[in-house]
């Protein structure tokens, strides 16, 4: 059988599954710590690419990698999780063994386009991802096309500026959309309110986490409560900016955070409205969340080969 | 001969000129005011067109427009400085006198196609216009294609939050970038800082402009180099902004108060390099001034026509 071969490389997994090339239909796959004894990461994944593939024969094969890298060079910069994944040719690396197309895209840019393909945002054109985690990662999808820049380097929507005089975001900038909404700012932002003397049911210890202070705040803690309120409002604040620039048909939100629900959905949506400069912009807009979960770099990566490799194809609303 | 019209129009004037489609030379150009007794300003357009097509025979139009428009609609659904002009069918009104392909683009976004195909930005792929004057108008090319998002509304970078609690801008909202940095913006400081008792040579007159600041400004004026040190700054917080979003090879900065100069681009340039999260996205970027001037409208008309209305064709990098 001739198959495609896909996979999301993490800083604690890496995963790799093989599809028919004729009916797309996933015929194995792997899952592996990025780490092991004895081996780079590189020689795993090459390792676990030939544990799927077995006899079939590999047509080419896409990957979903962390941090900063150049797709059109195959080249990841630094991917900071990744001993050794430092100005990487990791697209020679794989050709030089497959022999086969390689195709390479960074992970946030990866799960909107597999959202975009077979998720939430399937029909649409212009769609904006958001995954709110630790920090905030995204990409974005205009006229069916995946938004990449001149280097590959577009579609860093967590670090705009909110208020340039506002907390520290971890690149070490201030008042960043991630300081603000991602997982590490809405900590940041508790304990900073709990050494003030703010009561709450939450401790300063080292183990506070935006999970815990969801649970809190479900339970109907006040300084808990307000700190999913602030995230939510500065979201609904870039999401109005977004707006305003790329004016998507769709915006989709994904990452732990989103797990707080109408905690950061009710005052994100309010912050939105207040924000927008026309309601032109929400009309006919959807927000929605993400769909796709754990698999969604091994889908984003098969969309990548399947819209890029394959001659384009357009989504299901394309004309 | 065969001709393309293209027309550009504005508050005060509207512009058509005819090219001939072969060679794409300039045959004939004509600029009346837009207002005029007995008419309205869509009749004067098509008089003009007449007037400019002579015996010509038009294979197609492209007109700038002000204001907000869908343009695969071909409506402008409002032109603010244009009486009539509310949910107008454009393009209808055009093709039934006409009966030829009629195309239509937000005029700050004609003008990013323009210098991109005729001007500053040949070359260039991924481009980020900005027209800094009473307001700030925008226009993005990416991947050789002009940003349009779903509805036509996207590009509007002039309305992106700085900080939520700054100034008023003239939408009604708090703290965008033309609030900082557009003409109105510079203005606004040097009339709430003169109310405040800030000792200046300038004074509180309703002639008060941007340019009379510029004025003030190279003749050493303390107050007025201190709002276009302030109106830089924030410009280059939101280049910061752009770049880690669109990641583009070169930013284009039009309009009267890019005429203040380095007075304006040295603090523009100081907070850029500041606020960028990696200067990868700085190596190779490009910023400069326009170059088009006033005939960057129908250059941009005419730019749309042959991107459009021919067959798609790339610029000159394009591979």
């Amino acid at each position: 059988m001739e198959i495609y071969i896909v996979s999301d490389i993490g800083g604690t997994q890496m995963r790799v599954a093989a599809h028919n090339t004729e009916d797309l239909s996933r015929v194995n796959v792997k899952k592996i710590p990025t780490l092991g004894e004895g081996q780079t990461p590189t020689e795993r994944l090459i390792q676990l690419i030939r544990e799927v593939s077995g006899e079939n024969r590999i047509r080419a094969i896409a990957v979903a990698a962390p941090g900063y890298l150049d797709p059109e060079k195959g080249i990841v910069y630094l991917a900071p999780n990744i001993p050794g994944w430092r100005n990487l040719n990791l697209r020679q690396h794989l050709y030089d063994v497959f022999r086969v197309p390689v195709y390479l895209g960074n992970d946030a840019n990866m799960a909107a386009l597999g959202e975009w393909k077979f998720g939430a945002g399937i029909h649409h054109r212009n769609l904006l991802y958001l995954t709110i985690s630790t920090g905030i990662g995204s990409g974005v999808v205009l006229d069916n096309r995946l938004l990449l820049g001149e280097n590959g380097l577009a579609a860093e929507f967590g670090h705009v500026t909110i208020d340039p005089e506002g907390p520290l975001c971890g690149c070490g900038h201030r008042g960043h959309l991630e300081a603000y909404a991602s997982g590490t700012g809405i900590t940041n932002f508790v304990r900073q309110q709990l050494s003030a003397g703010v009561r709450s049911s939450l401790s300063l210890d080292n183990n506070l986490s935006s999970k815990e202070i969801n649970q809190a705040a479900q339970l109907g803690d006040s300084l808990a409560i307000q700190a999913f309120t602030r995230a939510g409002k500065y979201l609904g604040i870039a999401i109005a900016n977004f707006l305003h620039m790329l004016n998507p048909s769709i915006v989709i939100l994904g990452g732990g955070v989103t797990q707080a629900g109408d905690l950061l959905f009710t005052p994100m949506h309010q912050a939105l409205q207040e924000s927008i400069i026309s309601p032109q912009y929400l009309k006919n807009l959807k927000i929605t969340t993400a769909v796709l979960g754990d698999d969604v770099g091994l889908k984003g990566a098969l969309a990548l080969l399947i819209t890029e490799f394959c001659q384009p194809i357009q989504n299901s609303s394309g004309s």
